[in-house]
């Protein structure tokens, strides 16, 4: 392999997210399903939005959440993502870029405003996620820089980037001019109705172009349609070289060949927010594959970086991820 | 005194706040004075923005905060303040009325965008302010709903009105139609530059219009241009019916002619930004006096709502303060 500039560049949907408190009968009321995805448009982003208690505007998207994370553990990221020229995407852009993550992909002119993302924070400190794409969904091939695509380890993906129109055809240019230049390419599966919305493509897109997985256990029971946790441990194998499969408490499995990993999850303080749990813990994988860690390690740092992330609201480390990698595994 | 709609009408500059960790050296870097509120232009927002780690966004504004305080002790509060047709207006809007507080002033369809003001959070808890002030410049005496003030027992009033045009005359005005209607009229000091600014006309405004008098010891050293904080006390009680002087740590002292109460600082286990501070203690001030619960109570819940604010970051309380009062008065 060359030298590249950057461990990774992730792709995805640029959003900024609004974050409030609320309980399991706001969720009721607005017919939400706890602990997943679903996408709205801009009417019922405002009424969800109306009857939201008082927020907070974090950046987040699931892939940058992950550059972001990579960038805090000492690593070299950047970002392909569209907002619009409004306040909220100057404020997606400061953000990313005050990590460290390169990120210069041409901002939207006209259209629909940067994306937000509507997050409800039950007690038990799962999140509930209400996304309106807005400007993401003019991200399409003309964005890729097949440059930094090809200067990167690692292109990493976002299921979530089936939902805009074009973003699949971006996702898939990205993915041929990596591997053409030898780089790996890995994807997230994000949400497990986002893999019912795309199954197909995604099992096409799995055994053809992904060399790394990231998964919980409910994304992948539904990609392919599997009761059992150690059925779909045995379909992902044959499929990808690496697969990180998470099951939130119970740690996280690594899969590669013959090669087989149990990860403990970090024990946490308390837990606060769940929002980017699974972001932060692509972070530390990468963070780790792309310094050659090594799977186990690449393991530990993923679960150190997911469980700081949660023990706070928001999907963006707040503490340096590299200093608390370093005091943990010494 | 005839029935009235609100304990209190708060008139400020609509803020929303950005707020990021940083270090000293950033403040010198910039020229900043650590815990104090600068004006800036569009221009060195930008420039200070750009320096500044990744933010968060959570609505503000001194006299916003204190509505949304009193509210949220179980009080009723409305708020006049002027925003832009903007995302962060949307914000704004948004998460005061969500907090419960009435709110209707008309948005301005042009000029510039709604206010920010820049807070870096040094590791000694201490938050440092640069205000663009935005569509605020464009508040003024029109957007005085008089039935409004007239249905409220206390106008309150926030000393950076003073810096945009107009505001002063809207200020003026509501201050006449409060005394007209039998109201009270309350004025926060806001910060010893903001003093130094308008020093003459605050010292015409506490001597003629103003019933209670908030201010840190600074700011009344600052008003009355005196070094020890006992002779800033001794003018002070000449001035106004009821002044409550804050000393941080050092707790608060309320005079109201013969009477006066000290007040201790209410014990938090870790100080994380200071922002809103003064803010919260004119809430639960508020609370009391509108609530006929005496000065000493009034101070309590005061020191109460001051300390929930100061032990996370933001300005505006994230838990409940009627339960969070009631646990510690009982």
């Amino acid at each position: 392999m060359t030298q590249t500039a950057f461990d990774a560049v992730g792709i995805g949907n640029a959003i900024v997210d609004v974050l409030a408190h609320g309980d399991e009968a706001f969720l009721q009321r607005h017919g939400l399903v706890k602990g997943t995805m679903a996408l709205v448009d801009a009417t019922e982003a405002e009424t969800i939005y109306a009857g939201m208690g008082p927020a907070v505007e974090v950046s987040g998207g699931s892939a940058a959440n992950t550059m972001a994370g990579l960038a805090s553990l000492g690593g070299s990221a950047a970002y392909i993502g569209k907002v619009r020229d409004d306040q909220l995407g100057q404020v997606f852009s400061h953000d990313i870029r005050a990590t460290g993550v390169h990120f210069d992909t041409p901002r939207a002119q006209d259209g629909e405003g940067t994306a937000r993302c509507l997050i409800v924070v039950t007690p038990d400190a799962q999140r509930t996620m209400q996304t309106f794409l807005g400007a993401c969904i003019d991200l399409g091939p003309a964005d890729i820089d097949a440059n930094l695509v090809r200067s990167a380890q690692v292109t990493y993906l976002e299921g979530y980037l089936y939902d805009p129109p074009h973003a699949k055809e971006a996702f898939v240019k990205a993915a041929e001019i990596a591997h053409a230049a030898g780089r790996k390419v890995a994807l997230s599966l994000s949400d497990p109705f986002c893999v019912d919305r795309h199954r197909d493509a995604f099992l096409d897109l799995v055994a053809g172009h992904i060399d790394i997985l990231f998964a919980n256990e409910t994304e992948l029971a539904s990609l392919y349609q599997v009761e059992e946790f150690d059925e779909g441990l045995q379909r992902v194998r044959a499929d990808c070289d690496v697969a990180c499969l998470t099951r939130s408490e119970k740690g996280s499995l690594i899969v590669a060949g013959d090669e087989v990993h149990v990860i403990d999850a970090e024990p946490v303080a308390q837990v606060v927010d769940t929002t980017g749990a699974g972001d932060l813990y692509a972070s530390g994988f990468l963070y780790g594959y792309t310094h050659g860690l090594g799977l186990a390690v690449a393991g530990r740092i993923a679960a150190i970086a997911a469980g700081e992330v949660i023990s706070h609201m928001g999907a963006r480390p707040e503490r340096p991820l590299q200093a608390l990698v370093k005091e943990r595994l010494g």
